[in-house]
Formats: structure tokens, C-alpha cells, sequence
């Protein structure tokens, strides 16, 4: 092995490029060399590719998004395209790869494994909801940026004695909204895999009145593919009592961002492992952090397992909110 | 004058506590007795007032929301609601108020005085909305707000090739995206007072990712009173090119959170100013900033005027924006 | 068991009051009560205690400090000051204890447990010393501000192709200097458990503005009780070459700020399991995180052991670093 | 007038690059090509010079340090250093300049202007310290990073009871000191042009204690050159009472980060402004922002002239600290 070529799929997340910057350097002490792919698989097909010196990677380990871009690119599904995408590698000697992406991308690091192309997914996404990973690359930047704002409109809320429903990003999962939550003291949170009871929710929030609090914040998950999620929640609420209630529904800004410590530090020592595993001839693996280990697992596994979030989180913020 | 009142009233901004922090200390130094009224002219009307000692105010600077808590209570247009307040001013001894808040409050300052309660209003409100200052306490902060989101989700912009909307406050006043859009480099500002063609901006769009950027960032201001600007500009915008664009409404995260150093500093000059013009004797002002100094006028003459944003920051956007 | 007492001892950390909220709340969940004990084990002894109602834990989650203040107090080592707070104890009707603080106050902790008051102890540190947990509670949140400090110190290095030394905290513990490193990507890292060369690291510097990286940074863990750790190496380094070299010691705003959701969390979920324990009737114990669990283990077992920080990310910047 | 060279001088500071961009891009507007010159006079005398596209400044307004490099170089006090800079300006067709940077640059600026090359400064330093000007590009970022490492050391300070002497930047100019002492509620601000008396403050210190506030912050300009400013202040300090005092030096942080908004915005103006200067053909000019209007004087009156500070700050302090 002589060239490994990285690149990024699925929706950008921070400490993507810590990552990649962790392959590349990685690669680079390795004696290989690192080619960066522009674009994700699109850009494989492409050929949107570009040799990697170390100078182009200094500085990037404190910035969100990914410099090397991402795309959708279903046709990478096909055979048609992933045989051009190889192409592609043999035209420049790429002879394995690193992918960092959501769910979706580990399928094309499948395919090129199968194809003779070892090849290692990385969890990159802030929504936290691969298997076999306690923690994906970008979650700890985005819940932060999800606990910035709702301590903010915590100080609306104090000073107007309002409740407000604040939406937070995590697509199905659950685990922006439960960390959210038991972080900000939420009054509730409304989560994937969590029964509630609205009329329950009003309840509380009333007896919270009475016993001296008079605001309150209710952090729900954005559920499946439901962008108003926060807005219809406060619909049901509001038959339940006269509350001054508003919706906020935080949206992209915790996409983007400074990356945190712990996801620069986690990004560097996934993209570390990665080239290590390369170096070891393997491929078709995913790499996760599980009991605070950094290690892999086969791409198939993912694929028959579901992630779970820490639901202890969930009693812990019953426990731990004002009552 | 022995006793001066404070209230906060209309919505929360930051550095409100540093305003109520710098009246109350002010009088303390002048030998003046300071009382905090709750909930606005809803807690004079009801009582809910209490004296400050110098210890209340201990680490108040720095906290967003207001420690008064504030509250809309139309009952103050009234005579009647007046004369129920000014039982209350009689009964504690208060001689004298600082009213801080937004544009409504500010008749509440006027009846106060007219009914012999000398009453200075300092504005408070993110909008920037206000006549006769250039500065309301809280804008610098929101609009501090406003952009560190934009910055983040350029991140996502740029590494999607995506075009965002991004909605922020202001009401009908156009001055946080005017600022905004400068700060943040947008491709274009949708704002009250300036007029727009969709057309023009989707073909710099076109020629922008010609010319080497091939995202793009319109900063849009909410507005009178519409919470769907972003979205609805989106809608036009897609009629004149195949976009892949998404819009983002802040919402209330621009409300709250730790103010700035130049909001603390201002509220702190304003505080201690409008308890000046109260020991000269004088009532019914509106203290602002006007070319860099502190300084009052009748708030009469506000009723008269209107805010004017500082236009020319949507020309040199223009001017500086990429194309 | 009715009554838990709760206390914070030694240097403060971020989300210390996380913890307080999280024992306070988690006992008056259970039914119990829960008292606040203030400045440490001198306010024990002095008698400094007052119960907890809900709503005094409210809106503390994201504040930095103690609200149950911190002091020395040597004089608890000896069995006279034990028995005062004992003393206490019974006066107030507090049948257990939770200690959250580093080190030294694990001893009180265990002193009372043998008195026949359980007490569970938290490790509330920056410093993330103390054995038996891979994360201390606070460790988090400082961390990010050494990482936030670095990058901006970055900025004027780059523009001025100097190099910094930074000197970042952490007592006779590696731990801070490590991940702040390779999160910042540091040129070097001088930590304790690390032999270093500074005419290694002074070649490698000017290999690097060879292969264009004209400026460096270096991260200086304090090591054992040297203010000037960041200054001395300086000294030596210049020894070796032309360097336009400066030195910032970033000191003790990173022990305060709002916490980390991590550390919110972390604190969250130690508060409440302590009182769990106590209501197992055991005490004696220390809480930690080992494999991203929550555990507790025998006080005794911390006094024989010695924490050790993560090495391997020691060689993981070596391999990611520029050079 | 067909091209314009930009070069950036002196101490970097946070929105250099805006002010960059605000240049070249306003050029661009105008027909005229813009040239970046690297490493300040230096690089002007070396030919390190290079076009802008506009593409080039894409992303860069939210960005600390100068991409254009800064370096010392007194040479350029010599007519031959000179002579060598304006062959460069005729080998690459500059016909005009803006420097940013500090008073040592308009040195610079005047003899090019002299020499027939119509330059125009612009004040970027944190230090606020220049003439005709009521802020500075970068001080508002510098302030509130200031700002916001007091707000975390008093945390600590609150939790032990102690007194720090915080150490801020300005070199001889006490604007930092004072503007952060308003904005913290400081205790005492110690800086140049006012005099104080240690004992007066340790005995305010002291009555605090007495009414209830057992910590301090005491804000240190650094002064003319001093290093050590509020290590010295400490021990004089604890010459009038047994404080548990410590002191920080917060040093080059206050250098970089992402600039506010109010610093973008500012830099922007002042760039453009600065083109359009040069298009009316103007030379040998300093831009300043003066009762809030953007206006530029002539550079020799700024050295017959010294900065002041706004010093109604140091009064306003004493009256709204606690006591």
C-alpha cells in the first residue's frame, strides 16, 4: 500500500477535517502518501482528486465543515458507478481509502472493499446515530451549540415567564436531544424511543408555577424527518393550559462551528486508527468509540444493528428537573 | 428626591441587567435609596417592589435576561392603571423612575411624569429601533448572536455548495440584518427599506459560482412582524434557478445570553446618566448615544420620530460582497 | 437515612454546581432532604449549613464557581476538627454526605464514613488527577477554554512566524497538556511522564519553516507547582536557535466559565449516582467514569493508586504534527 | 489610479483581515485591480507582492491574524529602504497603498505618500491607542476577550474568596483596562493617567468584606512595557491587609480570535472609505472613526497629537463598583 485517498459523504459535521487532517498526517508519517477526494463519491467518479502535502492540512483542525466538500451521489449504489469510481484509484494509484460520513457512505466503503480496496468508514455526523460507536465525530460541538442557545433563550424565558419548546437537530436519534436536555436542566424532553404525555408536560409545568418556578424549557428531538416537531408540540400543549409559549427550532447553526476539544481529540485518534488498520490490510471495517476505546468493527454488523441512545439519560433529567 | 424606582418592561435584552445594576448603584453613590419593581408597570401597579442593597446587584453584570423580570400590561395606557402605580410610588416613597425597555415603555415614562414622578427611559431592546440613539442596549449583543450563527452555518454552506436564507430579528427595524450582512460578508440583505428584485439575486448567485463561490449567504431581516421571511424569500428565489437552499429562522437565541463588553459599558454610561438628569430635576427623557456621546431628549419628540438605520451599510455590502 | 449533606473542597472546577444540583435533586426525588454546606469542611465544622428547597438549585446548571464556596482546611485531618463536624451533623440531623473536590478532600470523606456518616466522594477537579476515573468533573470545560486560548494565540503566530509556548494547567497531571496539544495540533507537547529534547524539538521548528511552516506552537503542561514552566523552557530553547519566541501563561481562566455540556453531564450523572449509593447504605466510596461508566470504588484503593493520563496521545501528536 | 497595494504593519489584530478584504474588494467595485503585499514594508521592499482575485477573500472576515503576514522592519525609516519599496510599486504598477496597522506604520504611509505615492493608513491595533480616532480595528474584539476571561476568573474568585489582579493589554494606553473594568464591575481599575492609591484600595477591599462581597477583581493595564504590572500591584497590595490574592497575566489571547461584529463592520467601512480616498485622489491620510462617523485627518497631525482614552470611565467606575 502506497497511496491511501480520503474523503467525506453525507452531511458535513465538525471535526471532519481534524479527521481528515489525522489520516493524511498520519499517512504522510506512515511514509505513504494521502490524496484528498473532493466532493465525496461524486467527486471519486469524477476524479476530483488532489495530492496532499502537509502544509495544506496545518491550521485546519480548528475549522467546521470539510475542505474537501461532500455530495450527494446515489448512483454510487450502481455497479455502473463504482466501477468508475475505480477507475479513478487506478488512474492514481490510490490503492485504499478512508470515508468519513454518515450511515449512507459506509455502503460505498462496502462496495470498494469488495472491489479489492480496503477501505475504513469513520462516523462522521453530529446526529450521533451509528452503531457500535458510543460517540460520532461532531456530536459533542453540535450538542454544545444546541446547550449555548437553549441557555440563551433560557434568559427570555426567566425574565418572561414563558415556556419554550426548543427543536434540536439528530434526525431519528435521540441522543442531541437527551444530552440536551438533562445539560439544561429541561423541564422535559421529547425524544424517539420515549413515550410522553402531554397532558403530563402541562401538568408539571403548572405545579412548577405554584411551587416557584414560572418558566420553562422543553427540549424535543426533531424526530423522523419532521421539521416542525417543536411547533406542533406546542399546539398540543397549549389545550392543556394558558401557557405563554413559544417554538424554537434551532436548525443549521449546529451543523457549523468550531469543533470541541473532545471531538478534535476523538477525530484525530479515529483518523490515527484508521491508516493502522490500512497498514494492516484491513478493510470494510467502521471505527468506533466504545468504552472509551477507540476500535472497529465489520461494516456488515452496522448494518443489523440499530444505535442506542443512553435512555439512562432520560430518568436522570426526571430526576434531576425542578418538581 | 430620596428613592429612585426601577422596572424593565417589553421584551428582554441583554445588559438590561447591567442598565438596572448602574441606576441602582448610582444612587447608592449619591446618597438615593434604590427599589427594584418587578414585572414591569404590571408589578408597580401591583406592588411588587423591594429595596436594593449594593450586595443585590453583585455579579449582575454579566447575565443576560432581566432581573426585574418584565411583562406587557396594556392597563398602563389608562389612567387608571397610572393612578394605581402612583399609589404605589406613594406608599414606598419612590420620588422618582428609570423606565428601560423598547418604544412602549416609554408612555408609561411620559404619564408617570406628567403626573409629578419625574421618569427617565433608557433603551433596552436587541431591535435597535429606537429614535434619537444610534445604540439601544442589547443590539450589540444580538446582533453579536446573529453572526457567530451565520459564521456557522457557512461552514455547512460551503461544504454543501448550498444556499441559506438566514432570518434575524429586528421587527420592523432593518438594522441587525444591515449589520449582519456586512459582518458576515452576505451575498445579499432582504431589509425594510430597501427595495429588492429575486431575479437580480438569483443571477449573482448564477454568477457567483462561475466566478469561483459556489455557495451563497442572504442575511433577511424578519421584518413587520413575519416569522416566515426566509422561507417565503426561498420560495421566490427557486423560481429563477435550481438552488439548493435551505432557510433558517435564528429565532430567540438573539434575545438572551451574556452581553457584550459594549452593551455592558453603554447600559452602565445610560444607568448612571439617567440618574443625573433625575438629580437635576428633570423627567420625561429618553436617554441615547449620539455621535459617540450619551445624551438625552424629550420623549415627546421621540413619538415624532422615527429610527433611521445606518443605511450605507447596504451599500457598502454591495459594494463588498463577492462577484 | 433522611438527610444528605452536600459540600464542595478544594480548587473549583466548572459544573461543581452541576454536581450540587445533582445530588440535591436526585435526594429530594428519593423523599430525602438535602443541605448545602458552605466554604468546604471549615463550614462544616463552623456549622455553615442550610437546606435546599427546589427552586435554590434552579438556573445553576450553567453557572461556573461553587455556590457552595470553597476553603482550605488542614485542620480536618486532625480527629478534633472531625468531631466538630460531627457535631454538626447531628445538630442539623444529616446522616450522609457527598464531597465533590479533588484529592485531599477524599480524606475528610473517608474520615467521616468511619465516624459512621457515609460520604461519597466526586472528583471535581480541572485537573483530571485523580485515579480511578478517566474524566474528572470540570476537566472538560477547561480544556476547551486552554484549546479556545491556543487557537487564538495561533492567529498571532501565523501572522507574526513566531513561536509560542503556551503553559497550560493541570498541577503534576499531563492530562490538559496532552489533549490540548493534539487538539490544537500542537508542534510539541511538554509534559510530565514525557522526556523531552529541546534541541530535538528547536531542529524540528526550523525543519518546519524549511517545509513552510514558518511559526509553532508548544504546549507546557505546568508540572508540579512551576508558575514559570512555559518561561524556562524559553530560555532553553533559544539556546538552540534565531527564534522570535514568546511565552503566555494562560493560568486561572481555566478554572472558571460555563460549563462543557460534557461536563454538565458527567456531573449530572455522578451526583445522582452518589446519592444512589447512600441509599444502598454505602459510603467510603469514590464515583468515576471508567469505560464511559459510572462506577465507585474503594477510597482506600485511590490512596494506593496514581492516575494515569492518556499517553497515547503523546505519540498520536507526534504522528500528526507537522514536520 | 489602476492599482492598489495593501499591506498590513505592526502588532496584528483581530479584523485586519476584514479591513484587507474591505480594500481589495471596494477596488474591485471601482475597475481597479488590488495587490496584497506580505510581511508589511518588508515585503514590499522583497517584492512579495501578489493580485487579488476576489474569490481570494472569500471566507476571510471572520478570521483573526493578517493573511497578509506582518514583520517588523525599521529599515524603512531610511530613504533607501524606501526607494527600494517604490521600485517594487513601479515593477508591479501600484500606483497607491493602504497600510493597516499601528502609529509606527503612518511613518511608513506619509513617506510613500511623499514620495508620490498616495498611501492611506488605517488603524488596526487592539490597543486603541491611536489619535483622531475613537476605536481602533480589533480593540472591541481584544476587549471582549478581555471581558470575558475576567467573567470566568471571577467564578474562582467568588468561589475561594479571593482577589485577583488581572493583567490587561494596551501597552501605555489605559483604554483596555478601563473599558474592562466598566464592563466587569471591577473593583479598581489601575491604569495610566489616573492615579491611585494602594491603600485606598486595599481598604475598600476590606469594607467590601464587611458589607458582604469577600472577593475582588482589580483590572491592571500593563503600562508601559511592564510585564509584570500586576504581580508588582500584588505586593504592595498585600502590604495593607492579609488578602489570599493572585495574580494573571492574560497576555497574547487578547491578540487573535474571530473578530466581533463590530470590529468586522468597522474595518469594513474604513477600508472602503480608504479606496475612496484614493480615488479623489487623497494621499498621506489616517482614517478614524470620530463621533461615529467614519473621517480621515492628516497623518502628520496625528503625531502632534496623543490618544485619550475615554476617562469618564475611570469616574464611572468608582461610582457604580460595589461599596
Amino acid at each position: 500500500m502506497k497511496r491511501i485517498g480520503i474523503l467525506t459523504s453525507g452531511g458535513d459535521a465538525p471535526a471532519m477535517n481534524a479527521a481528515i487532517r489525522a489520516v493524511a498526517r498520519k499517512a504522510l508519517s506512515a511514509g505513504l502518501e494521502a490524496y484528498g477526494i473532493n466532493y465525496g463519491f461524486a467527486g471519486l467518479v469524477a476524479g476530483d482528486i488532489h495530492k496532499f502535502a502537509a502544509a495544506d492540512l496545518d491550521d485546519s483542525i480548528d475549522e467546521g465543515g470539510t475542505l474537501l466538500y461532500s455530495a450527494r451521489y446515489p448512483e454510487f449504489a450502481q455497479v455502473e458507478g463504482q466501477l468508475k469510481g475505480i477507475e479513478q484509484l487506478k488512474k492514481f494509484g490510490i490503492d485504499a481509502l478512508v470515508v468519513i460520513g454518515g450511515d449512507g457512505s459506509y455502503h460505498g466503503a462496502l462496495r470498494l472493499t469488495e472491489h479489492g480496496y480496503n477501505t475504513i468508514g469513520l462516523p462522521g455526523t453530529i446526529d450521533n446515530d451509528i452503531p457500535y460507536t458510543d460517540f460520532t465525530i461532531g456530536f459533542d460541538t453540535a450538542l454544545n451549540t444546541a446547550v449555548e442557545a437553549i441557555d440563551k433563550i433560557r434568559d427570555t424565558a426567566k425574565s418572561h415567564q414563558r415556556v419554550f419548546a426548543v427543536q434540536v437537530m439528530g434526525r431519528e436519534a435521540a441522543d442531541i436531544a437527551l444530552w440536551a436536555g438533562v445539560a439544561t436542566g429541561a423541564d422535559a424532553i421529547v425524544a424517539p424511543g420515549h413515550d410522553y404525555d402531554v397532558k403530563e408536560i402541562a401538568e408539571k409545568l403548572k405545579r412548577n408555577r405554584v411551587d416557584g418556578k414560572d418558566y420553562g424549557i422543553i427540549v424535543i428531538a426533531e424526530g423522523d424527518a419532521n421539521s416542525d416537531a417543536a411547533p406542533e408540540f406546542l399546539e398540543k400543549l397549549k389545550q392543556y393550559g394558558d401557557f405563554d409559549a413559544r417554538a424554537v427550532v434551532l436548525g443549521h447553526v449546529q451543523r457549523g462551528g468550531r469543533p470541541t476539544a473532545r471531538d478534535r481529540v476523538l477525530a484525530s485518534k479515529m483518523g490515527a486508527y484508521a491508516v493502522e488498520l490500512l497498514l494492516e490490510g484491513k478493510g470494510g471495517l467502521a471505527v468506533g468509540i466504545l468504552d472509551n476505546k477507540v476500535q472497529a468493527h465489520d461494516i456488515t454488523d452496522l448494518f443489523n444493528a440499530k444505535h442506542q441512545p443512553d435512555s439512562s439519560l432520560y430518568e436522570l433529567n426526571q430526576d434531576l428537573s425542578f418538581k
